[in-house]
């Protein structure tokens, strides 16, 4: 109690009554310090092999004390001796359960471990090393690392932060090529995803939103007659907005989507999430296909689209720049 | 236990012993049925003046049991004779503390209540009201909502599911108008927004993405003069921005965003965060001004910049439809 009146005396306060509670203990505990408030907190074993440490709940008094009091505290009792470190290793254009029927046996290992996490079009493996310090813990991960590399091939797109956007922005950029893009059903978020990076100036210079048919045959040169026959969303359409974008802004590469992104639009032949992607190169060729993405939400479908294109980019910027 | 079995039985199961323990029932306490699984609920009364529900962990149970056993249960001991019932009303371009100010005397309000919420360039008045039925609750509400509205003015944008997008659609719509975008730093962001409405193609026909500044100067024809002279941030590069994509795309409207989101690229004179917004109008005229979002990261000067600039398109077309 002497402590928490020194602190409000140190502040020239008096301590009002209701925090004398803060100076309780239970039997046998110790005060855990708190350097940035009034209320302790405890050290208390109320039985062998068990500790419970508190702390306030105010969360700058608590970080402090975690920092500052708990971890030499724990230190001392012999913990901490080892640190846990993870990487995430990121894969698309396979589905969870197929890569974890690839890579079963990796499942087993115990340092590290490796844990897989699945999200909307992506997978995920954690695997997390258990050693005295991080060089040892990454010394024990690279080499598994590797090896599930190596067996998903190019559906390994990453690690950690990486993103499709950001690989694919280093592909780019090792090459020293540049991009544009044509977007019909996304609006502008295939441009928004890919200028997310900070620098992704050096390697993409823009493009075309074209959600009205108009703005295809003006902007894009897309033939008319392609959307009256073929309609708006097909492989036709989809090559001439990314070899229009791609002659327009003068880029290495020219990259569109074109798309049902609903709820309306869809019909017997060409269902809500029925998606076609162009790429076109500097060579003057052009690829298109389509994707089904299925009946899902408008802003599901959109996602999907922009990752797919970029995804179909990476993979060709794999085989043209290794 | 019975009824347990029973489940088990319908399925051409017999009961694992490990789900005896589901049978198991504290003094006193009466079965919650769950009409979708095996484990039952309780319903307990400890002591007078308390009751507890309990239900299994499986949410798509413990749903069907709230419907199906526990609201009936609840009614018939005499809940749920009133309804709660919310509106969110949504303004902008005013900030949380201002708002509360020009507000404050309906925080003391009881029936509904008004609570304020604030997110990133938005503030929100939550309006909750109690009544018999949810009829009754709106008529609560609604007198209140429209002094609020009137008070806050154009700052008033929206209410419940509304955004700045979808209100901006709606008021081009009634006024039989459309948009085209030509965007620098928000690479597609606003282009985006605006698409994630459904129907947004009967006002929103597309735009440039005018990434890199031979993009303005070659799609946009914004003069390379204004580039060199005052940089590619500033009011004169995004009025002819505006102009450029309304006259290409043939629309009512051009909006454009040109800015600085950082992380780097920064000046004294021209500080991360100094972005510049033009709207051009069918008249041929055109508007620009400078808003200075300061040092903040790259994604949230970015989502500003997209908000600001349907907010601008909004106000506008307040005083033009109204």
């Amino acid at each position: 109690m002497t402590e928490i009146e020194a602190k409000f005396a140190n502040r020239g306060l008096k301590m009002p009554a209701s925090n004398c509670k803060q100076a309780l203990l239970p039997q046998g505990a110790q005060v855990l310090p708190n350097p940035a408030g009034t209320a302790p907190g405890l050290i208390w074993q109320p039985r062998p092999g068990l500790t419970l440490l508190t702390f306030p709940g105010v969360p700058a008094e608590m970080q402090r004390m975690w920092q500052e009091t708990a971890v030499p505290y724990l230190k001392s009792q012999g913990w901490g001796q080892e640190i846990i470190f993870s990487r995430l290793l990121k894969f698309t254009g396979i589905g969870e359960s197929a890569l974890a029927e690839k890579v079963a046996p990796f499942f087993e290992l115990t340092n590290p471990t490796v844990a897989p996490y699945a999200s909307l079009g992506q997978v995920r493996l954690r695997l997390t090393a258990k050693a005295p310090c991080e060089n040892q813990a990454i010394a024990l991960i690279n080499p598994v690392a590797q090896q599930l590399q190596a067996i998903a091939g190019e559906d390994y797109f990453g690690c950690d932060d990486d993103t499709l956007a950001s690989v694919v922005g280093q592909l780019l950029q090792q090459a020293g090529q540049t991009l544009s893009v044509a977007e019909s059903c996304t609006g502008g978020g295939l441009g928004g995803e890919l200028t997310s990076i900070p620098g992704s100036s050096r390697y993409f210079w823009g493009g075309v939103i074209a959600y009205d048919n108009q703005v295809k045959i003006a902007l894009l040169k897309v033939d008319p007659e392609a959307i009256a026959q073929g309609g708006a969303v097909s492989e036709t359409v989809a090559a001439q907005m990314a070899l229009g974008v791609r002659a327009r802004l003068g880029t290495s590469w020219g990259l569109s989507i074109t798309g049902i992104a609903g709820p309306g639009g869809g019909s017997d032949s060409k269902p809500l999430g029925t998606v076609c992607f162009g790429l076109a190169s500097s060579d003057g060729q052009v690829t298109s296909a389509t994707e089904q993405l299925g009946a899902r939400t408008r802003e599901t479908i959109r996602q999907r689209s922009v990752s797919i294109a970029l995804d179909k980019l990476r993979r060709r910027l794999l085989k043209s720049v290794c």
